[in-house]
């Protein structure tokens, strides 16, 4: 396989986290006040060398090996997986964003993120051990406990165990109110409310393994009340702490009954979960065991701050997976001699980098990368606004904005990711089409970003419904305000005029598109095409954050500048300049089909497909 | 693995060949004498018969066991996978298009193209032995002496031989002006001129394997004069046929030294060759013996007739890959339940099929799958008028129209199928995503489609190049003349009326594109963004053959119909209608693109990347 490319290019990283993002004004706070720049700066270069030297060697031999079960339902997964995670976890990963006093090391989201990003674009699956257990550990630390902390939170985030999600059944996938693992109440301990649990749960990854002797799993499920009944729907939804070793050292009642066999993103395993099956007997009966957290019927909205955060992560994961596609057909169309120009008969063949319609598909590959990984660190700054604002008014901005861009955060990297990635092997050519080249795996794994932690269309749904509808446009209207900034700090930049003029047009398409949703009384009328709005939501978010950029790079090179300094903007503001020329224009027809109501899909009946 | 669904929905095929096609005008030429609407139907059956019963059976097991080499080089496929190629051979498919007088059966094109969608919808990748060994005799039919003839062309169409096609080299792959394979003349015999060929050949489909004992290699290579010069570029290329067995039941000089390791498309193996590298000795010394079809300097011409007919063979294979994507999807999203409507928070969970999110997407698939297939039948169907339409200049004209509809015909339905089998696997969610599914090897067979046989964008540099620049627009504005009559026809009828607008609508778009790129002077500026024109000109074509397949359902529905022909029929209405209202907009994306000459990519420094 081509080993050729690093997994980052750190002059962007730089440029979007200083110049862009200004880390240093949110290092200046005081959660942060033991952090330097240049403490940061070494994380990420530990995460860069963790990457390139463990975690690119394991890309295509996790995918071939994949995690295997035994006849005693053991799961194994390659040694140099697990070595790999257990580097992360002495490396310090698991700690960044939790607070000293549970044993955190107070980094901000934004260098989090950043650092699971260059992680994820060596190996994509293998970091997402890192990525279900911080998530894990933080919904313990918010909302378990002090003992539940300790016990469960603390060991993952010194990296001791890992963590799990499970949420979804075989028959409840998106829709999680039809969950049947069923919660009966077990007497109480120091450790909170224990119930048992019994049920089955489907797609969980990091399910099971050898990694680690501990698996801390966060399992819904509907409690009981002592006649046996449950509250209907999402409502009834509990969230329960279930240790695959309990705290006595005894074996919980936990069996991985099977594994999934992805297409892809193989070096996490993906497992079918039985709970309370009597597999195992803890206190000498079967069904596992487990600890409420929060209150009875709370676990919903609970799961939903992981989720949020998860999904985030997911859009990382995509955006990383492009940027690597990116790198790798860029060294690639660099070193790959073959044709001439356009008219020119004679002469040795050149790099396909200088045919227009490989320069075309690199540009493309470079605005959804670039583009996504601003999405994605975007919304990790908010999160860390969120959290460390001054004051509460920014605080609750921060929260409106993030919940809003979300679904896109999501879906966006994910969709486009696809797209480059497709680009990156046609770039290649047929040897992009072989197993020799990394493309066609990046390709393979990154289908995976639009189902898991909410299908595309259900973010869809998310961001029409409980994002634009619910709150009568208001944060949409705030995000309006600073594109809005952007737009004039643009209007008065020469080189900047064509595509601040494209994002101002197409925010005006969105505003009226969004009158119209609000204006419909109708749910099911205003969800018909919600899939063509969130592509035009996204589209318009991505495009005012490439003008945002081109802002900041337009400006620097009015400054003496070195060659590559200069390149590297002037590959900015043609970047933004392709996306409004290219991209931008998608939206009118987006917003015409979200607008129209139109039920020529919707209302087709089922027998004339 | 889900077998569930049918490889086809024959109900389609009678409406597209018999009511849209007209294929009893077609039978009732001379050529076809032989041949009766009830004998198709027969044949048909048969095709979907060994489809249903060999073929999809396979499309697993020959994805996990690739074919394989061993240490002296010879290669193995399956044996389920030699077995179904028999298969094919006993039932006389290879013969389907031959004339009787070289053992043919004298088949309309229309049906031989047919039977392969047929076969491939079930398993793409082992009746692309049939493909390319059709085309590799069909080559010989034309272009060689009787001779070679009856020694390489008739064991083919028995099917007792099996072809490749060998272009490309490891250093020349789009780029044919720069292959090294050379031929040196080695006397004469009853065969023809002789020549011993030596160099490299990558990329071979079907280049070795156990299924017949003989293989007929099509080589291009440049024949050297006797003082070693060749003619530079494409001008010096020839073509030969080099038989890896010679008449005298000797080894030829050919070896395989690797085979391609690909994410999909496994059922028949890709190799690199070594032609006349001294590992075999045939007449007693090195080099692979080869005899010089037609005249010397015309390979590349000859070739393309193959390349023409492959490339919507090509065109076919994706067009199936989608509509099985969408059959299955179709199965997966009737029998899936999952969720309420909106508004609805209890009873039982429907169907996934009643959200109107998958709906857009099935109608969607149907669309692309549907449209697909209208497009390369249209084609073969052409293939049949430039061969046996009753004037000559409706012999011309049929070949003008499918030199114009070529490039569209091969990288339409690879593009789409590939946008058709995402939404494929979306429908699947998780389970999709794994190998208990088909649609996720679909989507992995069908990349290779936009790369082989000429990638998407060395069409859009031979739609603008050579179709429409080459000869002033004259095929395109022939074309046009029977997008016009299918408007004119539907003008009157008023559930097409929106439909119609918008074909014409794209139709006027096109029109001004063309004569802006006919008017530009500079080649290169015409070509900059050649893709962005491929793809409005393959919309809107696939547009227009909705709206004429829409034309005649619609004059259907005013008869009594039951309610499956009824449901059928409205079906493709609707479905023509959501193309035109979702797909057809995008034309004018495209088209402002291509014809802005924009050099926004194209200009861009490599620096800046």
């Amino acid at each position: 396989m081509s080993t050729a490319a690093a997994v980052i290019n750190r002059r962007d990283i730089e440029f979007l986290l200083r110049e862009w993002l200004s880390i240093d004004v949110l290092l200046k706070r005081p959660r942060f006040e033991n952090h330097t720049p240049e403490g940061i700066d070494a994380i990420l270069t530990l995460a860069q060398d963790i990457a390139e030297r463990e975690l690119v060697p394991i890309l295509r031999t996790s995918d071939i090996e994949e995690p295997s079960i035994d006849a005693e339902g053991r799961v194994k997964v390659l040694p140099a997986v697990a070595d790999a995670v257990r580097l992360l976890a002495e490396a310090g990963l698991f700690a960044s964003v939790f607070d000293e006093r549970v044993g955190g090391v107070q980094l901000p989201h934004l260098v989090h993120m950043t650092v699971l990003g260059i992680l994820m674009s060596a190996t994509i699956a293998t970091p997402s051990f890192l990525l279900l257990t911080v998530g894990n550990a933080r919904l313990i630390v918010t909302f378990g406990n002090p003992a539940q902390v300790a016990a469960f939170a603390e060991p993952q985030i010194g990296g001791q165990a890992l963590g799990t999600m499970c949420l979804s059944e075989s028959q409840a996938g998106s829709s999680l109110g039809d969950i049947h693992t069923r919660a009966v109440q077990d007497g109480e301990d120091p450790l909170g409310k224990r119930y048992r649990i019994t049920g089955h749960k489907m797609w969980i990854s990091g399910g099971d393994h050898d990694v680690t002797a501990n698996i801390i799993h966060l399992v819904l499920a509907k409690a009981a009340d002592p006649l046996g009944r449950i509250v209907r729907g999402t409502k009834g939804i509990s969230l329960f702490i279930v240790p695959k070793v309990l705290p006595d050292g005894t074996r919980n009642d936990i069996r991985t009954i099977a594994l999934n066999h992805k297409m892809g993103y193989r070096g996490i395993p993906n497992c079918a979960l039985n709970f309370g099956d009597g597999h195992h007997s803890p206190s000498g009966r079967a069904g596992a065991i487990g600890w409420l957290v929060g209150e009875e019927g709370q676990g919903l909205p609970q799961m939903f701050q992981m989720m949020n955060e998860a999904r985030i992560s997911v859009g990382m994961g995509a955006t990383m997976l492009a940027y690597r596609g990116y790198l790798l057909a860029l060294d690639y169309a660099r070193n790959r001699l073959q044709g001439r120009p356009t008219g020119v008969k004679s002469g040795a063949p050149v790099a396909i980098i200088e045919h227009p319609d490989v320069k075309r598909m690199l540009l493309s590959q470079k605005t959804y990368a670039e583009g996504a990984l601003s999405l994605v660190l975007y919304s990790a700054r908010l999160l860390d606004e969120q959290h460390t604002a001054p004051t509460a008014s920014e605080r609750q901005l921060a929260e409106e904005l993030l919940a809003l861009l979300t679904p896109m955060t999501k879906s966006w990297p994910a969709e486009w990711a696809q797209v480059s990635l497709d680009l990156a092997i046609q770039i290649h050519g047929g040897a992009g089409y072989t197993r020799d080249f990394a493309v066609e795996q990046l390709y393979r794994d990154n289908r995976l970003n639009s189902i898991h932690e909410g299908t595309t269309g259900i973010q869809a749904i998310d961001l029409v419904s409980r994002k634009v509808r619910r709150d009568g446009g208001q944060a949409f209207r705030q995000l309006q305000t600073r594109v809005r900034a952007t737009c004039f700090k643009a209007s008065s930049r020469v080189a900047l005029k064509r595509s601040q003029t494209a994002v101002e047009e197409a925010w005006v398409l969105l505003d009226a598109a969004v009158a119209v949703l609000l204006a419909e009384a109708d749910e099911a009328r205003a969800l018909s095409n919600a899939s063509a709005f969130l592509n035009a939501c996204g589209h318009a978010v991505v495009g005012w954050l490439w003008l945002d950029q081109a802002l900041v790079c337009d400006r620097a090179l009015e400054n003496r500048l070195n060659e590559s300094e200069r390149s590297f903007r002037d590959g900015k503001l043609r970047a933004c300049r392709h996306f409004a020329e290219t991209e931008l224009p998608r939206i009118k027809l987006w917003l015409d089909l979200a607008t129209s109501m139109s039920d020529v899909a919707a209302a087709m009946p089922v027998e004339q497909f």
